[in-house]
């Protein structure tokens, strides 16, 4: 089992070697747990000359660990939460013979960057740059289970209420209600803040729930999805409440719902992540919807919820198979409302069937 | 009512000033809100030569702001989400005419700091330390008018969970509900993520809720509060489940109930941080729990949960009067479960009463 975290951890002292620096420095959570296998809160890892050590500073609440921790890792808890472990891996990079040390200058502060270099200051700071990030783009089986069973409990979150009365229940109670029923069905936690749009604040992406309750003839969307063991998922759909949509919502439905499927269908090992953002801006930038935009189509899912690749028209790079990404194109037009449609899919090779669907909610219009 | 916003401004001007520099960037989201009544995602702050300027990336979801912005204040929307605003920000200073800018090296990454230098190279940047966190530490009147609805909002969402059946529940559970419940009650949110802590997990003060279930006999330990126009506060509170405490449990929970009152009791105007702690912890520590207590006994609350200052051996200072601090002292048994008692209270001179505990439900103990 942890095997698989010696084996990241020695992917990136390779890459750090390649570029001439022998200690490295993870201080990024996500980072973290991706080469650790789950840390204590505040927890830093060392690759350097003496070893692989994971610096914590001792937590008041007990809890030993976030997850599992590598059980081949050693775990070197400092002695109150005051003492910063960046700094004492600084100190213990340069004890151990260290010449350089590559650090995340994404992640660390100014003033944290500075400590090291006052307790250490014959160890020169390099940058590591992204290269963690980069590593965990493509997945790995084990990985891409935990997303399937994160959009599994999705599903079933979201498919519960949409079977129960919505008229009249506010944004922030649905959102709530989602989130527990996240939890009830085996999420460590929402993977983001849940969003809840009504009305004319449906079809935006990231609209914090208000006290607006549903109504007759509104749009309806939402936006959730389940942390399961560190991983997280998106699912994004658009409902009409009521029996009838009314012609410009079947429309603008109809116009995302194509955009939506442009963009998943060009999920396919190679392609650029511009032309797929291209694919599913098309018809919506054609409709005259170009200007609202949001200015990426998708984005990358994992131990974070954004993360790389993005999808958008300045994105440099291309999908590889195993890439976890998002299709989530929205149009918002200003006092009506809008549509936002949004699946989490794996990459795949034409030969395996293409790409993955993981949230299988219906995309049909469901008018509730 | 913007007027407020103003002031705080004009003073951190005054303190920059103070140390020779012209031009102040505040980036820290709490800090930015705290001087503009409310911002956009990821906006910062410039106080420049040319006036005050809020600069927010372009937000996709198209919220306009988080709260009230100052209407005085200029808002400068960049094209788009990938522009970082401390970079313009650098860029707008320079071209103003500032000839040194000091920042939250706290708050900025190595990366943004370098980013910066590179767009401004004649811009000398130096350091704001905590000096706005520092503003914030003694509240005004309308801050504490929002903790103390924080507090209701807090009571009333405990008080019908102590209504409800406990017995059977998860812990998980039981924390999805009182946040459900705060929200019920007119809270932004939880000012934090809720903890319920059940037999050997009680008494741990950040203990993250588990599938564990409430069984008779129990301790139950809660740790919640709202957040409420951004104001956060926080109680804790232990329960006995069941009818009859053991009398190991009554012997611990008078102790740290002793402890606790010695805490609030020691909040006047002009006593030393470190004094305040020593009040809290001397009971625990004689009674042989010292090995095991949390470094520290209280902290501020405001627009963050946890800010200056910390009540604590070590911390250096002394209260003044409208600082709001949690009490907060515990005793966790290893395996068997402990007691946590949390207020949030705001320190007052003795003339005025002494002390104002905002969260008042009842810290008898309640066997539920």
């Amino acid at each position: 089992m942890s095997e698989v975290y010696a084996v990241r951890r020695q992917l990136l002292r390779d890459r750090c070697a390649a570029v001439g620096s022998a200690a490295a420095l993870v201080s990024r959570p996500a980072n973290v747990r991706y080469l650790a296998g789950g840390a204590p809160p505040g927890a830093v890892l060392l690759l350097g000359p003496g070893g692989d050590v994971l610096l914590a500073p001792r937590d008041p609440s007990g809890d030993p660990a976030d997850g599992r921790t590598d059980e081949h890792l050693r775990l070197s808890l400092l002695p109150g939460p005051d003492g910063d472990p960046v700094v004492a891996a600084a100190d213990l990079a340069a004890s151990s013979g260290a010449e350089s040390l590559a650090v995340e200058e994404h992640h660390l502060t100014v003033s944290r960057h500075r400590a090291m270099s006052s307790v250490a200051p014959g160890l020169g700071l390099a940058d590591l740059g992204a290269t963690v990030e980069q590593l965990r783009v493509v997945k790995d089986e084990e990985e891409i289970a935990c997303l399937r069973i994160a959009a599994e409990i999705t599903d079933q979150a979201l498919g519960e209420l949409l079977e129960s009365i919505l008229v009249g229940r506010t944004e922030r109670h649905l959102a709530l209600e989602l989130e527990r029923r996240l939890v009830d069905h085996g999420a460590d936690g929402p993977a983001f803040a849940t969003s809840v749009a009504t009305g004319p604040n449906s079809g935006q992406g990231r609209h914090r729930p208000s006290d607006r309750r549903v109504e007759e003839g509104d749009f309806l969307s939402v936006c959730l999805g389940a942390n399961y063991r560190g991983y997280r998922c998106e699912i994004g759909r658009t409902f009409v409440i009521g029996t009838t949509p009314a012609d410009w919502q079947i429309d603008l439905y109809d116009l995302v719902f194509a955009a939506q499927r442009a963009g998943r269908e060009a999920l396919v090992p190679g392609a650029a992540y511009r032309d797929v953002d291209r694919a599913a801006r098309y018809l919506l930038d054609s409709a005259g919807h170009g200007g609202g935009l949001a200015p990426w189509t998708g984005h990358g899912v994992g131990l974070e919820i954004d993360e790389d690749p993005q999808l958008a028209p300045a994105a440099m790079g291309k999908l590889d198979a195993c890439v976890p990404v998002t299709v989530e194109p929205g149009v918002h037009l200003p006092g009506r409302g809008g549509v936002r449609i949004d699946d989490t899919l794996v990459v795949r090779p034409e030969a395996d069937g293409g790409p993955e669907l993981l949230t299988i909610t219906t995309k049909e219009l469901l008018a509730l």
